[in-house]
């Protein structure tokens, strides 16, 4: 197998702009953009200068690398749709096993960018963490080698691996981003601006900078302060969704530390 | 009412710690630090060159100001058994009302300074939200004047917003920290590195400086992705816990992207 040089791209979302404007910088060369929907796929394709085609069975042929970068529930069927002889074919989810690409190519792999994308939103892959995959080491090489050009953060991860990575990134990113949301709905509630805690968030995400970040709890549920936690469940009476979300993690606070202290 | 100068400290906690060092540091003079334990208390008064008592029979009488940097639940009593003619008696507590004061001086507030401390923690106040309440707008100038020579960040607040304010720091702050602990807990138990999603969680909380923060909601909830979200749940059927907060806040995530549909 040679250096990837000539790359086609299936999907014209958030995750597949970021990599094609990131590979073209790098050297790389798109050839062409599959999109089922014409406009965005069009789109794409004119930015980078890559033809376009809506239509699976017009899939360029002679690529080095097809990178699906689909949603999780079209995988399995464009998929079962792609029959290459040559080219190494990867898919970038986080929580879809490399399998569902097994009859697509000899050579199969996962890129797989551990970062939320946001469309519009400048994603520089500098440091964000790529997690490749490949069913082969030769493939695997390859796919270090493209990815460390893109990132100075590239691990090799495997399937099981990957998905419970996708999973902590919920509870640490799009979680932590909710609680975020009701705190500034509450505080817009009671006509106060957000930017009165913004430090505390800010020094919240400072501290994962330390391991073992039970250690570093606070707040009425850490010291059983149950007078506290009463006033602050009786002040969400009128919000029962965040009076429950109280309620649970509250409750795990306490359980996690005798748990902790037992071991 | 003159400036405060000198200052009574009761209390040898976190808090007393990182005010009597600031206040030292800004020229006022803490003439003595009241607690019942004796080892902390001296501890605290002999690093700041101020007297020491363990009984509130012996507080100073003649200060500017005293301030109760004790625990929520210290406070009603250690109030009934203070008695003031002058001075400014104030407690830093986010969650309970100024009135808790009222026997104790003619002349009572709140000075809370929204942050989380740790002991040995360097704190500096700087541009930490003081927010300050008095029962006179005497009261409440000396404490505005006060709380701006430690922090930019200086509010009028009054105790109802105040404990509101407190209540979404929990959320912002204690069970965003509980949400790293269970992301950095399923790393581990998987042995992946938790360097893997700190990029993530800075990114997340990097996101803060937008407002209308559900906008910038992504994860598998919000794209109502049930086969990934199954596939998560199915992940946790170890960990019960875990696996409840990934159920409840998912829930609540899809039910506030209608909610929002509908306003």
């Amino acid at each position: 197998m040679d250096r990837i040089k000539n790359i086609v791209l299936i999907g014209a979302g958030n995750v597949s702009a970021h990599l094609a404007k990131a590979l073209i910088f790098k050297g790389f060369t798109v050839v062409q953009v599959v999109n089922r929907s014409e406009k965005s796929g069009r789109k794409l394709a004119g930015l980078i200068k890559a033809s376009y085609t809506g239509s699976l069975d017009q899939v360029h042929p002679g690529a080095d690398m097809y990178i699906l970068a689909v949603s999780d529930s079209a995988l399995p069927e464009i998929s079962s749709r792609l029959s290459l002889s040559q080219g190494i074919v990867v898919h970038t989810s986080g929580s879809v096993g490399m399998n569902v690409l097994q009859s697509t190519s000899p050579n199969i792999g996962v890129l797989y960018p551990l970062q939320t994308f946001r469309s519009g939103k400048k994603s520089p892959f500098q440091h964000i963490p790529f997690c490749v995959e490949g069913n082969s080491t030769e493939v695997e090489q390859k796919l270090v080698e493209l990815a460390g050009m893109l990132s100075d953060n590239v691990h090799v991860i495997n399937s099981e691996q990957r998905m419970i990575l996708h999973l902590t990134a919920v509870f640490a990113g799009n979680f932590t981003n909710y609680l975020f949301t009701v705190a500034e709905d509450l505080l817009r509630q009671y006509d106060l601006p957000f930017e009165l805690i913004k430090p505390l968030i800010k020094q919240t995400a400072a501290n994962i900078r330390h391991t073992d970040l039970f250690k570093l709890q606070t707040g009425p549920a850490l010291r059983e302060d149950m007078p506290t936690i009463e006033k602050h469940l009786k002040l969400l009476e009128n919000h029962k969704e965040y009076q429950e979300i109280y309620h649970l993690i509250s409750k795990q606070i306490i359980h996690h530390k005798y748990r902790n202290d037992k071991l």
